[in-house]
């Protein structure tokens, strides 16, 4: 039995959990983990020495995703508590990405541990947009903003 | 020597060659090659078995990787045709993303090869606009919007 304490991808549903950027049923991918935090999830995440832009630096499509992972679990958390499904044991609805947007403020240092905030700035039935950031160190060095939509039927 | 269809990311300098997406030497990585066709620059990509969504899809982190790696290629080779080094030999200046956005516009399926391509819609000193879709089948599922910039001097 799962506890308070799991991780947001750890609740969804088996049959949408092979995501390559969060899904724990992905061996060969990242598996992304995102924890409530007060108003909003948290996430860590070690890049790979070979997760380069150019040298010292991390890979923008990696901050991209990471972005891309910890919004649609914010999402899910946001739905689930709007759905009163708040025990932490609960499947939690699945959301998927219909836009992206990634501002780059400043280059990521390689090697330290990310740590990815979401929160959700408007949920509804149809959407659930979240604004996250990515920081090294206490230092913001990226801003996203993701429009997540319910799985679609044609996706299940 | 390279020749005149050589990939735009074969072209980049040494020093900045190393990206997870595209660079030629990063053996880990996906080593994306965007070629010249026509206006615009083409990539093609097969994503593995592994890189799902939900299963039967794509990935949204690598989709939106691809629209990255090739945006900066894009801006790249426009950059160049800008300033005269358009023999297909020369070193290419490296642009970086200042921002990213992605629009998934249906599902993305896994298996066929990926059809990337790329057009820069504004060319200044100061930044490059690129346009990007990914198409399936001649299927268009994904239109992104980059904004890339010449490498910062403290990435150097």
């Amino acid at each position: 039995m799962m506890s308070d304490s799991s991780a947001v991808q750890d609740r969804y549903p088996d049959d949408t959990a092979h995501c390559f950027g969060c899904g724990r049923l992905n061996a060969q991918g990242h598996q992304l983990k995102s924890y409530q935090d007060g108003e909003g999830l948290i996430a860590r995440f070690t890049p790979q020495p070979y997760h380069t832009a150019v040298p010292g630096y991390v890979y923008g499509g990696l901050l991209a995703s990471l972005v891309d992972c910890h919004a649609t679990a914010t999402a899910s958390a946001a739905a689930a508590r709007a759905m009163r499904l708040e025990s932490g044991r609960e499947r939690v609805p699945r959301f998927v990405t219909a836009s992206l947007h990634v501002n780059y403020l400043r280059p990521t240092p390689l090697g330290p541990a990310l740590e990815i905030r979401g929160k959700a700035v408007e949920v509804t039935v149809r959407k659930v947009v979240v604004e996250v950031t990515i920081a090294v160190k206490g230092e913001t060095t990226v801003r996203g903003r993701v429009v997540a939509v319910p799985l679609p039927s044609d996706m299940q």
